[in-house]
Parts: structure tokens; C-alpha cells; sequence
């Protein structure tokens, strides 16, 4: 079973994210536990400051080293294997998909997410193992971010997804993005699902979604295909594209 | 004030993050309103169905077009101006700052959240103004997506980040990763703040910071580089830095 602590000064914010949906599911079939800390309790002042001025000047406020080590130190106690320490921040690693299957081999993961402090380099250079960002974008703090890691992650475990969760939506699979999808009902309100769809000819459908798959990844994220596995056929349809498109 | 509505199945997962820290602050400012909606209230069946086998057969199960569409409507009732829709998807643009700073200035926005289902073609086509995602690794839902560009639009409204708060993490302002940041103590079990943070001397802190920022970028993130307005001084360094590292 995989082990997810984190430590954040706003534990309260990951109540509704890991106990809803697939998060919950993973706890009550015994794939992950999970621990929020709040490491201000690991403070050794009187006023359990865990931040101070920068050396050197500047504005804002920097996380202090000694409550993130302390709180590190007593996650790990007893355990054989010092456990995956990843620091969100935006100096970090981009997160993709392939990090997210190397981390769901892990036995023990822990997330330090600071909030609009910067972090100490100490806890950078000694404490953690990774740094990670999900994107070049500023948010308040890394606790969405690591709810963001956590959930790519976490639904990877065995015993996690079943069918009835298949994910239709995993574009990065084929390395395609995915072909448009219609349910009932056929037309709505005017707005009509594809013919080729409701014919039943089910080689004409296969087809169909092929093209529709790698026309909506030439047009949205022309970057994937380069590395996408395609097919002497999908090469073929691309170089069609590709002239229409000059 | 700005009004940011969400379609969820999963309401409950936005409790913690959009009445902690900033987000609690911007609301009790009258920056922003949240209305948080599960989108099953607009089911029309008897089951309260909001989902549905795909046309074409295949695995995985599709959202209909009738909740979403009498959702955005109810909430839309009465508005001058429509919402902006945004549909959180693998397939969709990737979120980035720039987008944050177009999004902070709409009055309305609509964000929906699919959870692993696909979305029937028809949302995306006559629904939604924009599909955004926050990058290449797949999630069960768009809720934590959803809830990542909250958090970094609502922090760009008037009235919600104050001094208190100001960002040293913005490492997308200067278009650099941030610099290294150190506080108390100096000496934290052995590990050392360097001299230079301590000298007192500005002139040198400013200058040992500039190069560390270039430094950290040209090791990091060589993508950004090109694009930083970047001064003849730090042009002059970061060459010297590439013909170390040749």
C-alpha cells in the first residue's frame, strides 16, 4: 500500500479532494492512506512562526528550514527506505504523465507545499528529492498542485479504476488526442450527432474516429504528434492534412 | 465583482480550497462570488441520469448535452452579457499565465468539470467558449483543474493579495525562475547561508541574485530564456555561462 503524506500550512483545503470520487474509493480498497500535517505544529517558537525575512532584503516572507526538516524527520521515523520528498514550486520539473507512473511505484510520497512564502534553499538542496510544477502558471500555493499530482498518480495504483471508470479521456495514451464523442439524444434541439456514427457499419466507425483523432490533434497540438507511434496509415491521412493545410 | 460558477458531480471536492486562505479572503472582499452547482439537478430522467452509453459503441461512458446545456442556461438567466463557458479537458488549450491575466478580467466565468466521462461533441461545439487544460498528465476529473485556475485567476482581482502576501514565487513576472532565498538561521545544523546574503552590501546581494536567477533559468528552464526581456548586463552573463557549460 502507497503512503501520501503532505504538509501544508492550510491542511482543511484537501478535506473535499481526498475524500470524494476515486481518492475515496482508493483509501476504503486499501490502495493509499493518506496524512495531512500541518507543519506549523513542528515549529519550535513560541508563536509557532514558521516563516521569516529573507536574508539580504527584499519582499515577502521565506519558510523556514527547522519545521520542514522536523516534520520530514517524524514522517520518516522507523521506516527503511527514506521516502520521495517533492517540493511544489515553480522552479520545478514540469509534470507529466510519465512522472506520474514512475511516482505510483513509490511506497512512500510526501508533498511540501508552502503558500505564497518562498522556501528556504536549504530545504530545496538537503531535504528534497524532487521539485515539480504543474505548469507555467502562479498559484496561491502548492496544495492545488499537489492535489493535481496526487489524483494522476493515486488513480494509477492496482485496484483503483475499474471498468465502470474506464477513462474514455486518456489522450495521452495513444499519444493522440482523442476523437470527438456523441451520446443520446441524436438530435438535440437541431444540434445532430454524425451520420457515420448511427450506420452501424462499425469499420466505417473505427475509420471515422481515426481520422477525427489525429484532425484534432493536428489542429490543437500539432507537438504530439512527433512523438506519437503512428500508424502507415495515420501517416498517410497527416500527409493529406498537411497539403490541405499549406 | 466577479462571479465564478463550477458544474460538478463532485461538488463537495471544492469546500476546502474555495473557503481557505486567498480564496476565503477574496470573498469576504467582494472580489469574487462562488456558486458551486451539481450538474445532476439538471438531469431530466427519471434515474437522474447525466451520462450515457457512446454512438459507435466503445468503452467508457459519455456526458449528455441536456444537464450541461439547462445548467449554463439557469445560471446564465437574466445576465446581459453570456458567461464565459470553460470546459476542463485533456484536449484543451494549455493554461498558462497569460490566460490567467485574460480570464481576471471577465465578469462571469463557468467552469465544467467532467469526471471520467468523455463530453458529448455538442458541449464543446455550442456550449463552451474556451477548453482549457493544465497540462499532459491525466486526472479522474476536471475538478482540481478547474480548481488550479481559480485559484490563479481570483488571486489577480483588486483588493485580494496584500503586501502581506506578496508573491516571491512569481517567478513568471520577470519572465526569470526566482533567485535563491535563505532566512534564519545562518548556520542550520552545518548547512550555511552564503556570505554574500550577509555582507550587507546591496550592491553585491542585487548582483549575486540577478546571476542566480539567470543561473537557475539557463539550468532549469533554457525554454523561458528566450523569450525573458533580458538587460545587456544579464545577455553578457548568460554567454559567459553557455561557454562554461560547452
Amino acid at each position: 500500500m502507497m503512503k501520501i503524506d503532505v504538509l501544508s500550512l492550510f491542511p482543511e483545503m484537501f478535506e473535499g479532494v481526498l475524500h470524494s470520487s476515486i481518492m475515496k474509493k482508493a483509501q476504503a480498497n486499501g490502495a493509499v492512506t493518506f496524512g495531512v500535517t500541518d507543519f506549523r505544529d513542528y515549529s519550535t517558537s513560541k508563536h509557532r512562526k514558521v516563516d521569516d525575512y529573507p536574508y539580504g532584503g527584499g519582499a515577502g516572507m521565506v519558510l523556514k528550514p527547522e519545521p520542514l526538516f522536523a516534520a520530514v524527520e517524524a514522517i520518516s521515523e522507523g521506516l527503511e527506505k527514506p521516502p520521495r520528498v517533492i517540493l511544489m514550486c515553480p522552479q520545478g520539473e514540469t509534470f507529466t504523465q510519465k512522472k506520474a507512473e514512475e511516482l505510483s511505484s513509490e511506497e512512500h510520497v510526501v508533498f511540501i507545499c508552502g503558500h505564497y512564502e518562498g522556501y528556504d534553499e536549504r530545504i530545496r538542496q538537503y531535504l528534497v528529492t524532487d521539485e515539480l510544477s504543474i505548469g507555467d502558471f502562479v498559484l496561491t500555493g502548492g496544495e492545488i498542485a499537489a492535489m493535481a499530482v496526487i489524483d494522476s498518480v493515486v488513480r494509477l495504483l492496482p485496484n483503483v479504476l475499474g471498468n465502470a471508470d474506464s477513462p474514455v479521456l486518456d489522450s495521452f495514451s495513444t499519444g493522440l488526442l482523442e476523437h470527438p464523442q456523441y451520446t443520446r439524444p441524436s438530435n438535440f434541439n437541431g444540434m445532430e450527432v454524425p451520420d457515420v456514427l448511427l450506420s452501424g457499419n462499425h469499420a466505417e466507425i473505427d475509420k471515422w474516429r481515426e481520422q477525427q483523432s489525429l484532425l484534432r490533434t493536428f489542429e490543437r497540438r500539432k507537438d504530439l504528434l512527433k512523438d506519437a507511434p503512428l500508424t502507415e496509415h495515420q501517416r498517410k491521412f497527416l500527409h493529406q492534412l498537411k497539403r490541405e493545410n499549406k
